[in-house]
């Protein structure tokens, strides 16, 4: 084993008067390990003033400015007409005006970034936006100011602004994956459309001429349009037995009809879909992570090229430790010394002092794999009181808080306060014995602060101690404050949020069991996955409000429950008198503002009872006939298209959960933290799918206090703290790599794409 | 090119006195042979008597009878109380008797074929339900015939005699996918109850004590259990909207809770159910497939050791072609000469007159690949009037018939019929163009008899001319009947039969698009799937079935329409008084006999609607509240698990049908049938995802035909004709070749397991 001297080696790398090459260099050096190691693909201008240009226009405040910008001028729906809060046009539309110059401003910057014969190629779509909102914005303003009808059309436009402006990786992709899908759907998609229509012609001739009727009294089957309609409707299963009901009551050999209905189109050709969307999901996303890694590579090259000198073996180029050092230093200045030394004694594996391009390249990779540095400092209070901390008294305390079966007893606890949760919070026992559980978790908290040090306690990885230290602190507050508020009145609210977090608790039960922490796992790497596709769902649902705001405001309107008018039982409107609709008391299903828009359109994405919610379209008054095409494009574009997206991405998620394993590069990273001794101790509890480090609490304690230990340990963060990218990468990881690094990428060869604006 | 003369050599192997070992090998060896074929895996006793036996066991003859033992067994239920058509119970236990002893009788056939200590391994479970059956019955009769009340509980069993009697492979590697897959889905399933009962404690917190309401005026959110029971329906989206409404009413702020549970418990958790179900279907079915190719070769190494000598190089064992063609000629008396000399040359490729054993191994997959002999006879009309056929106008006239240009008029005179089909039939005009359009047909029928020699268009394979052909002379006759009947008196019934055909004429029109032709192809091929998932289907129908006819009959009545009963109107049960069960016309959906328990099973399995035909479960009088639970068991083992494996098998169908190319033995007969210049040829259309051979009408055409032609030619099987079997093996059959030639399986060595009997 190789002797390792971290700290001493610390001065050298900074003092170092060999730097010869201008600073330029590393800056643009720089740029590109950063743009590699966050998966950037701009194309960026390499004069020093376009660089510093470039640095500006991914500061993390320009993009967080931009993204307010976006969130502003989506959130302008809920002041403009039809409004939840209203205000004047002239306060929008400064607004929205304001918006518009901050996004061309960002396109003005980007212009000054990458060269100009690029330029056009790309941001287009936000160039054509921006002018048309202010189109519309002129034309709207005039027509309301003569006092004409207009409407914002470009208001459709908005949320687009959210897929080209800003850099979301995820979003784009998901949006090139719908548009790859989409030529296949659509084959499928006919193929079932014309299924569903030789359907209805049969039912149209079997029952239509039978003199059936539906509950309500209308003739059953009778006009094939209506046919086609509710068959689409079986379809989604929101009028499952209805549609059957007065066929199987004349017979029930007309079952044997739905039954095959079923069958082909309700089961399998909904199943095609979903097969059609992960096959293509899988498809393309491992050709685009493929270009994502060479781009990568590229990249690193080209960092290489600057940076590399010929004084390797047979005068090949090389970049040296201490322009490596300096690299590193610029592209993540917080890392410590230590950490930089390990990269480097992984790249530099035969301790030469320099490496070539193959090492050099892996280095964004490597970046990219989180390390834990854990310093092993003695407690605070062994410090202050070591007599104290070293007692038999404390050392029984904290050898107890480390046993297996401290975690038994607060599960135990934690499950006797979920029973006291359900029963009445009135009852002044179950009321005060809230108090005792508060205690008994203060206690829990306060006893680990003691048996283990408090800096590594609250590390950024410890995710569960994070967890329960801010639900029970915050319920500690809102408990004191709601008792202290009790004598003068009772809030609801303060009560609700004490009494969610006293539930959040019972949470951390679960991740004590060995076999639903591996689910959890899947499900927290999900999480930020799932905000992906909640853009993409903000995205569709917010063009689908705007224009069914458009098409469908105040055709029903919403009385308070405690209302004495007559015309409630209907909706304000007449025409709903006797409706389902009506009966049902779906008066707040309207399209009267974006918020309630928002959640007719999640309660038509759930599917069920969406006919209803159509406002008795058999009878036509309340809406147009063609109301329905409104709400079937909305199905199609996102029951049968994003909602399949979102399934096959957790398909692939688990698949990819439990057969890949860890890259080549970490485990080399690995296997050199524990060729240094290095690493720290895990216990030998067999975690199965996925480690088990989070909930692992007795590392570094007294056990292992006592053995000679460097002051300095690292590991590797688990899975869980990976992100959608790494995910995404892994999954294909083990057939990019090698034919990949086979073709050496020339740069002036490499198709070098500028995929940044061009999604839509 | 080797020249190959394949019927000069027909006599050989017939008259070859060289033939030396008993027959009873070549018994035998045919015995392994078509064993490996169909992948039977029954360890039979090698004795003559035995084999015998066997291959009594395995005719066609006694598994039908087996099949329609079983069949009449199950349909008891239909004449059992509660029955569809009652029937004495001396009538029904008579017939259960007969079919109990039956599958004794099979058993004691089982018993005589294999190893005596073999036996009690394997069909315990048949014999355990033989013996249930008739002590069950025998209680049964006693109990009834004194009196009293008594239950035939043994009825539950009788579906498993389907899954275990019969040698079904498809439906037993499913139940062993359930089986496989139900630790991990119990633990997806525990975490997601819990998240269930969390939400629910929430819920309860949050708006049980604001006093809401229901539509019905019942408490919203009160009661815990009901709040679990709701919100776990929700999850099936069936009471998608009405279950958040009056929080909605309430406050906006409470459809975030909703939202929340939608995307947590909706999507995620559904969609890891069907990731949990995938993954360990495709592991294990891989894993089963490995199984079944190994036992394959093993045996086809048994029936290679039994006809082997040491003739090769090196006194190698080999297996002469005299010993081959005989064992061919007795594993598949039907296939001609030609065909069997077509297959040797593919394992003899030297041409040495014997082949080792790794050639003869491959013969079983090699008699699977599906081979379709077309022999290019002259025309009928050719022979009786050469000179007609001949003629300018009859070339024409078939020529004419072969091009692009006649589909596509006929496409169109499909698409006029559609439009014709749905207008009014009592229309003269309408009815009397039906005529024409029959006509039309037949013409199109005749024209390519005459263009196509007729045993070729009849060809086996040639599905869409068989289908155009059954439709339209089944409508032709159907529709004379009933003009010669419209005299005396209209039938519906034969209406309703001729226009189903006329509608089913419509389909192949979408045949005849190349894009949808693919789709359609895996339709077709999942076709016999989705039969084995309907006997599964079936399976956990039966035993629901009976247990909820049980549990249910005779709480709801159905009155037929016209009935002028007042209680008619709460389906004969006061309790049901304006429920929605009760307006919604749901009486029929009960739980009165064999029939409609099944249609109220599947309206279950659509799932929509199923809290409202658990009769109104919120005031308990109707069922008891555990009706809840059989509901929800329900849910779990036809929604949660096999719906998705369902959908788990059409996923991996779809990305096997756009991954995996023909297996290597098919590409190397495909070699040698171009090798030997006997392949048909194909007209130059770009097939695409799959083959046109069944739509390719004009092959062996005029065109073709003045060429000098080999009189026999072969093409393999589109992948149309493929089965399940030969699909999954395909699947993974890339992964399985190497590594399982690489050991040579020792008779002795290999795990031969018996899985015949030990599925459930």
């Amino acid at each position: 084993m190789r002797h390792f001297q971290l700290l001493e080696y610390a001065g050298f790398s900074q003092s170092n008067p060999t730097m010869a090459r201008p600073p330029l260099k590393f800056d643009l050096a720089t740029v590109y390990v950063s743009d590699a190691q966050y998966n950037r693909n701009i194309f960026f201008d390499t004069s020093p003033q376009a660089v510093r240009l470039y640095l500006l226009y991914n500061h993390w405040f320009m993009q967080t400015l931009v993204y307010a910008f976006i969130i502003v001028n989506l959130a302008l729906a809920l002041f403009e007409d039809p409004a939840v809060v209203p205000l004047p046009i002239w306060a929008t539309s400064t607004i929205e005006i304001i918006c518009l110059s901050a996004f061309s401003v960002r396109m003005v910057h980007y212009a000054k970034v990458i060269p100009k014969d690029k330029f056009w190629k790309d941001p287009k779509n936000i160039c054509i936006i921006v002018v048309l909102s202010f189109i519309d914005l002129t034309i709207y303003g005039a027509l309301k100011s003569t006092g004409y009808f207009a409407i914002r059309w470009s208001r459709v436009l908005r949320p687009l602004l959210l897929v080209n402006v800003t850099e979301g990786r995820q979003l784009r992709r998901a949006f090139r994956s719908i548009r790859n899908a989409l030529p296949q759907i659509s084959y499928v998609f006919l193929l079932f459309m014309f299924s569903v229509l030789v359907f209805s012609l049969v039912a149209l001739k079997l029952f239509g001429k039978r003199g059936l009727l539906t509950i309500d009294g209308s003739p059953y089957f009778t006009d094939y349009l209506d046919i086609v309609f509710d068959l689409y409707v079986l379809v989604t299963t929101a009028n499952s037995p209805d549609v059957m009901m007065p066929a199987y009551n004349y017979s029930v050999f007309f079952t044997i009809f739905f039954i095959l209905y079923i069958i082909i189109n309700t089961y399998t050709f909904m199943s095609f879909f979903l097969a059609v969307v992960y096959s293509n999901y899988k498809k393309h996303l491992k050709e685009e992570v493929r270009q994502l890694v060479k781009a990568r590579r590229f990249k690193m090259c080209r960092a290489f090229s600057l940076l590399h000198e010929a004084r390797g073996e047979g005068g090949e180029p090389v970049v040296t430790q201490t322009k490596w050092n300096h690299l590193v230093k610029l592209v993540k200045p917080n890392i410590n010394i230590a950490h930089r030394e390990l990269l480097w004694s992984v790249l530099d594996d035969q301790n030469k002092g320099h490496i070539g391009k193959f090492a050099f390249v892996q280095l964004a990779d490597l970046l990219s794999i989180q390390v834990i540095t854990v310093k092993s400092q003695p407690h605070p209070i062994q410090i202050c009181f070591p007599s104290m901390y070293n007692s038999p008294v404390s050392r029984f305390i904290r050898y107890v808080v480390h046993q297996r079966m401290f975690v038994y007893v607060y599960d135990l606890i934690i499950l006797v306060n979920a029973v006291f949760i359900g029963l009445d919070e009135e009852n002044p026992v179950v009321s005060n014995a809230e108090w005792g559980f508060l205690a008994l978790y203060m206690l829990e908290i306060i006893l680990k602060l003691y048996a283990t040090e408090p800096r590594a306690f609250f590390a950024r990885h410890h995710f569960w101690n994070w967890f329960d230290t801010i639900i029970i602190v915050s319920a500690l507050f809102g408990t004191i404050i709601n008792s202290a508020l009790k004598h003068c009145y009772t809030s609801r609210q303060i009560l609700d949020i004490i009494f969610i977090l006293r539930v959040l608790r019972l949470i951390r039960l679960v991740d004590s069991i060995k076999r639903f922490r591996a689910i959890i796992n899947i499900l927290i790497k999900i999480g930020p996955t799932i905000l992906t596709f909640g853009q993409l769902i903000v995205v569709v649902y917010y063009i689908f409000a705007m224009v069914g705001m458009e098409l469908f405001k105040g055709k029903v309107q919403f009385f308070e429950p405690n209302s004495t008018s007559p015309d409630q039982e209907y909706c304000g409107n007449p025409l709903l008198k006797g409706t389902t609709f009506a009966k049902l008391n779906y008066c707040k299903n309207n399209f009267n503002n974006v918020v309630s828009s928002f959640i007719v359109l999640l309660e038509l994405t759930v599917v069920n009872q969406w006919h209803d919610i159509l406002y008795k379209y058999r009878s036509k008054p309340v809406t147009h006939i063609s109301a329905r095409i409104f709400f079937v494009l909305f199905h199609i574009v996102v029951v049968i298209i994003i909602i399949n997206i979102f399934v096959a991405f957790i398909l692939e998620a688990f698949l990819v959960e439990y057969t890949i394993d860890k890259s080549d590069l970490q485990t080399s990273l690995e296997k050199k933290i524990e060729e240094l001794e290095l690493n720290v101790q895990q216990d030998g509890v067999d975690t199965g799918l996925v480690d088990a480090m989070e909930s692992n609490d007795n590392e570094l304690g007294p056990s292992e206090a006592g053995k000679q230990k460097p002051s300095l340990m690292f590991k590797i963060a688990s899975r869980r703290s990976r992100t959608v990218d790494g995910l995404l990468q892994r999954m294909f990881e083990t057939d990019i790599r090698p034919e990949d690094f086979v073709e050496e990428e020339e740069p002036e060869n490499i198709n070098f794409s500028n995929p940044v604006f061009d999604s839509v």
